[in-house]
């Protein structure tokens, strides 16, 4: 372990030094092997997909391991597509000359060597594979033991590009000991390593946060809400809260709460039931939405669960005041919604309003690095240090500080 | 602990409502306070000297620890110092329209309660209250032990304005179990913690970056380079780099090894052993420094070494690359220096060592929040992440995303 991590904090001094028409030349260099070396990635995505059918693996994950002409084109694809993207090392934040004489520069750097554990897909193994390489940081993988193969035969491509041009290997690796121990070492590894981003289920998200001594970039839960103020249009309101809820109910952005205000619960409640039954959705509700539509009882444990799932949780709550402390107790700080034509209302929402993603009259579903424009996506981080939200390339440097001096001497 | 910390996370909602006029105001009604309140505070110090009498602290931590007229008069000054900064909260960083047609605004937000663990001065109480008040967070705050009563009494003042105003006493709190198991607690609450900052000595540092769950900002060592280029204007050099060792050489920006360039070794390394002679300065030389000057023999352990000593250690090195090559090894990301003259050789050396604070032509000394104009400083981070090099009022805010949105649903 020791001297891997020596060569991967030592590739990270190479690749800081790469122009960005260099890593992008080689990243399209990667796409086009994967593409040439797809029969061999599917052979071994076989072996990984009779394994998960001798261990009964569940369809979802099945479906998730899969990997067929159509997918590895689409990963190559993905690859040319952050190629693309904008530089991210080297933007010049700020700059301004001090009293003192200099000139200061705050410029972007990649932060360096970059651990990455997550499950299932393959595609991310190549993914944050490319994304750790275009913001000059070494990447160190740790994927599920389900797609091993899959995920070696991957690397392989991507390791086979760097060292024809001349770069380590060590630049993009997978981690030798993918056991719990070796990941139990890794996040312990301060001295070489200087950020670990965990991407799974939630005791993975709770066992590194609480053992790493390297920093960490969260990608954990979210119980989202949505808050349908008597400002509210109804329109856009029935609109919004289905697509929250419904369009896809296993992500993060999903919504789980919806809170009604008291002043408008009579009217709107209804056509909120008719348009949730239209789904299929299973409504749960508190005592004042049971006085006015049918609904399972809610109870306390409702309000603290992400559901993950068809179900949905309603609150009446009196005014927006009172949203906001609900959504204080509950919430995760990960994405929030008003729907409000009410502009004193709707600042006082999004700045009161704890989260990552604060949303005026939109669908929490849109918490998405895609979706915000970023190109590509690392996750989405439940931090509020460093990064929070969607991380993209930018997310993915620190900066520093470029003093440049005339002999300038301090009194 | 529990009821302190949770009326600490509930503070922090009511200061992240305040306006920048509101915080000003308050923040100039302390410093005249801690005026009015100048003879309680002195009367606090006095027992904490007799203490520090009892308990024979050096000389140095007495005169840390010491307050008078003038101190107190100081403290206040640096108050309305800060309430005289600009706003650091919502600051609109980013702002553009998604494809799906909403705004999107990245605007900078509190970071919510904010523990910071310190030694000795007591006007680190005031400032960093400050601090941490006008950028809208919940202070925290451990002194030394030796410096209870004083900073006891300048909290007092500080929380009779908040009360003064409305505003609950939490907002600046000192940790009620002020033993080591209280800080083991502390670091632990994630839950109600959102950053912790230790300054202070490297065991501290080290004890809280290894058993914390909150996330830390440290302000860890700082062993500092300067390089002679052959390039080198000579003038400037040995300016800047008697400066940078001699100014002060107790402070984390001071130089601690000198790396001269074999090509002007002999023709520099005399003026340099003069210029350093006149200091009084101990000089411990390479091999190849002591064919040319008188100096100790510098050891494996000399690199490694911060001295915070009017001693410096002197190589000669084989040109920029070997420079880099030695700071990468022994140094400690915090500030870096070049002189020289040359376009070329000055780039390569600001953008391949890693460190927070690179300079040309500049005395490291410099790496302070008031000399990079921050107006302020809570200290000088040595962490990659979140911030990096001195922390000004901005580097206590983090962010979040503002959604403006007509009624858009995902796709």
């Amino acid at each position: 372990m020791e001297a891997f991590l020596e060569e991967a904090k030592a590739s990270s001094r190479v690749l800081s030094t790469l122009s960005g028409s260099e890593k992008n030349r080689i990243l399209r260099a990667m796409a086009a092997k994967l593409r040439e070396e797809a029969s061999a990635i599917l052979e071994a995505n076989a072996e990984d997909m009779r394994n998960a059918q001798t261990n009964n693996l569940s369809a979802a994950l099945k479906d998730r391991l899969f990997l067929d002409e159509k997918r590895i084109e689409g990963i190559a694809t993905a690859i040319e597509q952050i190629a693309a993207l904008k530089e991210p090392v080297g933007r010049v934040l700020e700059g301004w000359h001090a009293d003192a004489g200099f000139k200061i520069e705050k410029v972007t750097v990649p932060i360096g060597v970059i651990g990455v554990i997550y499950e299932s897909r393959p595609n991310v193994t190549a993914d944050v594979g490319a994304l750790c390489f275009k913001s000059g940081n070494v990447a160190i993988l740790k994927g599920g033991k389900e797609a091993e193969h899959s995920n070696r035969a991957i690397a392989n491509v991507l390791q086979s590009v760097l060292e024809e041009n001349g770069l380590p290997k060590a630049a993009i690796a997978l981690l030798p000991d993918s056991s719990r121990e070796g990941v139990a070492k890794l996040i312990k590894q301060e001295r070489y390593v200087d950020l670990i981003v965990p991407r799974g289920g939630e005791a993975l998200i709770r066992y590194v946060s609480t053992n790493a001594t390297v920093p960490v970039v969260k990608h954990d839960k979210g119980l989202c809400h949505t808050y349908i103020d008597e400002d509210a249009d109804f329109e856009k309101a029935l609109g919004v809260i289905v697509n929250a809820k419904c369009r896809r109910t296993g992500i993060c952005g999903a919504l789980e709460t919806l809170l009604v205000d008291a002043a408008i619960a009579e009217e709107i409640l209804p056509r909120i039931a008719e348009a949730y039954a239209a789904q299929g959705t299973e409504v749960r509700g508190c005592e004042r939405t049971r006085q006015i539509i049918d609904a399972v009882a809610a109870t306390e444990e409702d309000y603290a669960t992400e559901y993950l799932d068809n179900i949905l949780t309603i609150r009446v709550v009196d005014g927006v005041d009172a949203a906001i402390a609900h959504i204080a107790q509950y919430g995760s700080q990960h994405s929030e919604a008003i729907i409000t034509e009410n502009y004193t209302t709707a600042e006082k929402f999004l700045n009161e309003v704890d989260a990552s993603c604060v949303y005026l009259n939109a669908s929490t579903q849109f918490t998405d690095g895609g979706e915000f424009g970023f190109g590509a996506e690392v996750g989405i981080s439940t931090n509020k240090l460093h990064a929070r939200g969607p991380m993209g390339l930018n997310e993915l440097t620190t900066y520093k500080y470029k003093i440049y001096g005339n002999g300038e001497m301090r009194a």
